[in-house]
C-alpha cells in the first residue's frame, strides 16, 4: 500500500492543475443533503475536466488501493456522494457540456456534470425534454440523476431514469474507458450494463458521459387540481380511486395533516387563510391532448371520495395550488432538523402505511409529518428532530437514538408491506445496514460479487450501499 | 464428470414423471424459428410443473456439469433455445398460471410458461394491458419474452419488456432461488438485477415467476394511416418527417418495394389490384385522446412527403390495412427461405441503411426485401434462398455461404452506421460471432466474467450469446 503523500504526489504529477487540497474544498466534500457529515476529511478533491482525468485519476486510485468517491453536485439524500479520511474525490462537475442534440433521433449526448435544469432549459428549444424530474433537478447533476436512478413526481406517467436513458460512457476502476448500451430505441445485445450502471451510486464504475433518450415536449393546457380532504386516509382513497379508474395522471401528489399544517404556518396568515384549518391535500395533473376530459373525470372521483376540489387550467391558478407542494420541505425545516426517508409501498397498500407511520410516531415520540408521490405508492416521511437548521451534523451523533428507532421501524414496515426501503434516494450510507433486509443474504452475496467483477480492489465509493467489511 | 447415463438416472429420480425421452420430445428441442437445428438431439426434456421442479433439474446440471437449456414456446428467431448433444431441456411451458392481477397496484404475478396472448386476454377483462407486444404474441410466452426483452410494433410509444417488468423470481445455476425487484412502481434498493436478468436469453439464471407492470388499456378510437410512396426512400423520409414534427404514433411500419410486391403477389388479385403497382409503404397508427387531430396532422406530413394517404377510424378499414403488414412475412415465406435480421440504427439513418441493403443485394446477389419498425429505427431485412419451405434445415449448412456474408455486411453496416446488432431477436446462436464487433474487448470481457458469477460452471445455455471457448 502507498502511503497518503505518496498518492497526493502521484495525482499531482499526473493531473497538473486539478488536484484541489484546500481547507474549503474538502470540508464541502464531506456532507451532502443527507445529513451525513463524515469524521474526518478527503485526501483531496480532484477536478476532472474531460475523460481521460477520470482515468487517470482511477489508475491511481486503482494502483494505490485508494478508495475514490464520485460527486456531482452533492445534492444526494442519502449521503451516496460523502467522502472522508484518506478517500480521493473525484468531482466531475466541471464536465458539463452538452454534446449533441438531436431531434431527428430524439437523443442528447451530455458529460455528466450538466444539470438537469440546464439541459432542459437548452432541450426546449428544440420541444424536447429530459422526463426525469427529481425535486432537486435545478440544482442537480445529469451524471448524479443516473447514479441514482432518480425520480420525481412524474414517474407513474414518464419513467424512472432508467427508462430515460440509452447509453452510457463509464471509467472502470482500472481506468478502461466502456461504451455501454446504444443510440438506438431497441437494442438487445449483450447484457444490459447500462441498466446495471443506472442506481449505483458510484459504485461500479465512474460515469463520463451519456446518451439520453427524449421526449416531446407535452403540448396543450394542463389541468391542476387541488384537493381538500378531512384526513390522510381519505385523500390516499382518493387517489387510489383515481388509479382504480384506469386514469394515468402526469402528477398526483398526497400531503397529509402535519404537513399540510405545517405549510399553513409557513406561508403566512394571508396565503393560510385560503387552506382548510385541518386535513390532508391532494394535488393532481392531468396533460396532454385529453387533460380537460380526464381532469374533469379525476374532479369527480375526488369529489366521490369526499374532497372540495378547486379545478384549474389557469396557469397561476395552477403555480399556487404547485407551491402548497413545493413548500412541504421547507415548512417541515422551519418546525427543526429534518431526516427524509423514501419507503415505497405497492400503490394499495399506501393507506396502511400511513397508519403504520401514525403508530411509530405513537411509539417512538418522533413526529414524522409524511407527503408521497401518491402515482407510484412512493412516501417520504420526514423525520422531524431538535430545532431548526441542525442539518449536516456529526454523522451518527447529531441524529438522536429515537429517531434511528423510528427510521428503522418505518423501513420494516414499508418491506412487511410489499415495498422498499428506498424509492428514488438510493441506499448510500443512510440505508446500508438495512441492505441485507431486503434483498436477502443470498442476492447480497450475488451483488457484492458483481461489484467485485467490476472494482476488484474494492476501490470505488467504498462503504457506500453495502456495508464495510467488519475486517 | 458424470456420465450421461447417471445424469438421466438422477433427473428420474429426482422428477419422477417429469423426464420425457421420447425421440419426438428431443427432436422439437433441436430447433426454433430462427431455422437453426442443433447437429444432435438432447439428452432429456425435463417438463417442470413448479419452481421446485426447476431448482432440482439445476442442482442436478450444477453438481454433474451438465448443460441446462430453458425453453418455453420454442418461438425464438436467434436459436437461443436451440439444444443438443448432452444438454438438459428444461422446458417450463407448464408453469403457466396467472397467479395475481391486482387492478389497484396496476400489476400481474405469472409463471413464465403463460402466453403473453393469453394473459392479456385475461387482463383486458380488468381494463388492463401489458404491453410488450412481438409479433409472436399469440404464440410466444411471457418468460421468453422477457428472456430475450422482447420489442415489436409499438415499442416507440409503449416500451420495451424491460420498462414492463417490475421484479422476477429466478432460479440460479445452483438451484437457489432469488427473488430480484420489487412489486412498487419505484425502486432503487441496490443493483438492477431484474433488469440484467431482462434480456440475458437464460444464460445466468431461470425465470420461474415474474411481477409485471401493467397498463390500461388505451381509451378512445384509433386512427390508421396507409401511405403509398414512389419508393423506401420517400416512404423513411415521410417517417423521419412524422417523428420530426414531436408526434409519437403507437406504431409506424415501413415495407419496402420488394417486400410490398411480395405482399401483392401473396394476398391475390382482388386484394393485391387495391395496391399501387410499385412503391413503398408506410402504416401509422395513433391512439389515445389526441388520436384524431394526431392521425390528420400525420396524414398531412405523409402527404406534404409524396404519399397518397387512406386515413381511417374504421376499425374493418383499418384492419385491411394492419393485414398489408401481417401478410409480409408469409409472403417471403413463399418466395423461399427467410432468415430474418434484425439490426437497428438511429431512426436519422434509417434511409441510408436501406441503401446500404440495396448495396449488398447487389453485391451478394442475395435478395433482401426490408420491413421496419419506422419509430425506432429497428429494420428486419429478410435474406431469402433456396425454395419455400425449408426453414429448419441443418445449422450452419443449409443456408448458403453467399447469405452468411451478406448478413455479416448487414451486421458491419448496421454498426457502422451507430446502430446494433439486434433490435430485439436476441443473439443466440445467429449472432454470437459478432458479439465482440459491438462490445468491443474489454465489455466482451466483463460481460463473461458477469456470466461466471451468476453460473461459474457454464452450465446455461452454453454457447448462445457468448462463442464457446475454443478449448
Amino acid at each position: 500500500m502507498t502511503t497518503t503523500p505518496d498518492v497526493l504526489a502521484l495525482l499531482e504529477r499526473e493531473l497538473p492543475g486539478r488536484v484541489d487540497t484546500a481547507a474549503e474544498a474538502l470540508e464541502a466534500a464531506r456532507t451532502d443533503r443527507s445529513g451525513h457529515r463524515s469524521p474526518a476529511a478527503p485526501l483531496a478533491v480532484v477536478r476532472a475536466g474531460r475523460v481521460e482525468d477520470v482515468q487517470a485519476a482511477c489508475r491511481i486510485a486503482h494502483a494505490t488501493r485508494t478508495p475514490l468517491v464520485t460527486r456531482g453536485a452533492g445534492t444526494g439524500l442519502a449521503g451516496g456522494a460523502v467522502a472522508g479520511a484518506g478517500e480521493i474525490v473525484l468531482d466531475v462537475r466541471a464536465m458539463d457540456r452538452i454534446l449533441e442534440v438531436s431531434p431527428a433521433d430524439r437523443v442528447a449526448v451530455v458529460e455528466p456534470g450538466i444539470l438537469n435544469g440546464a439541459l432542459n432549459a437548452r432541450l426546449a428549444e428544440h420541444g424536447l425534454w429530459w422526463a426525469p424530474d427529481p425535486a432537486s433537478k435545478d440544482i442537480s447533476t445529469v451524471g448524479g440523476n443516473i447514479a441514482m436512478n432518480a425520480g420525481g413526481l412524474l414517474c407513474a406517467k414518464y419513467g424512472v431514469t432508467r427508462e430515460a436513458v440509452l447509453g452510457l460512457d463509464v471509467v472502470l476502476a482500472d481506468g478502461t474507458l466502456l461504451r455501454l448500451g446504444h443510440r438506438t430505441v431497441k437494442g438487445v445485445t449483450g447484457y444490459d450494463l447500462t441498466a446495471l450502471l443506472i442506481g449505483s451510486e458510484g459504485t461500479l464504475g465512474v460515469i463520463v458521459g451519456a446518451t439520453l433518450a427524449l421526449r416531446p415536449l407535452v403540448r396543450g393546457a394542463q389541468v391542476t387540481l387541488g384537493g381538500f380532504f378531512s384526513d390522510v386516509v381519505a385523500a390516499a382513497a382518493a387517489a387510489q380511486s383515481v388509479t382504480g379508474a384506469g386514469h394515468v395522471p402526469a402528477l398526483m401528489e398526497l400531503m397529509d395533516e402535519a404537513t399540510l399544517a405545517a405549510v399553513r404556518a409557513y406561508v403566512g396568515p394571508e396565503l393560510g387563510a385560503a387552506l382548510p384549518e385541518r386535513g390532508a391535500f391532494l394535488l393532481v395533473q392531468a396533460d396532454g391532448a385529453g387533460a380537460a376530459e380526464d381532469g374533469a373525470a379525476m374532479a369527480a372521483l375526488m369529489e366521490a371520495a369526499g374532497g372540495a376540489v378547486t379545478a384549474t387550467a389557469d396557469p397561476r391558478e395552477a403555480e399556487a395550488l404547485m407551491a402548497l407542494r413545493r413548500s412541504a420541505f421547507p415548512a417541515l425545516e422551519a418546525l427543526g432538523t429534518p431526516l427524509v426517508e423514501d419507503v415505497a409501498v405497492p400503490r394499495s397498500r399506501m393507506a396502511e402505511m400511513f397508519a403504520r407511520i401514525r403508530e411509530i410516531e405513537a411509539r417512538t415520540g418522533v413526529a414524522i409529518p409524511t407527503s408521497a408521490h401518491a402515482g407510484d405508492g412512493n412516501l417520504h416521511p420526514v423525520l422531524v428532530f431538535g430545532s431548526a437548521g441542525e442539518v449536516g451534523g456529526e454523522a451518527g451523533t447529531a441524529i438522536p437514538e429515537a429517531v434511528w428507532e423510528a427510521a428503522g421501524e418505518l423501513f420494516a414496515a414499508g418491506l412487511e408491506l410489499g415495498g422498499t426501503l428506498t424509492g428514488e434516494h438510493g441506499v448510500g450510507l443512510l440505508k446500508r445496514a438495512f441492505l441485507r433486509d431486503e434483498l436477502g443474504e443470498a442476492q447480497h452475496a450475488l451483488q457484492e460479487r458483481i461489484k467485485a467483477v467490476f472494482d476488484p480492489h474494492g476501490i470505488l465509493n467504498p462503504g457506500k450501499m453495502f456495508t464495510p467489511d467488519a475486517a
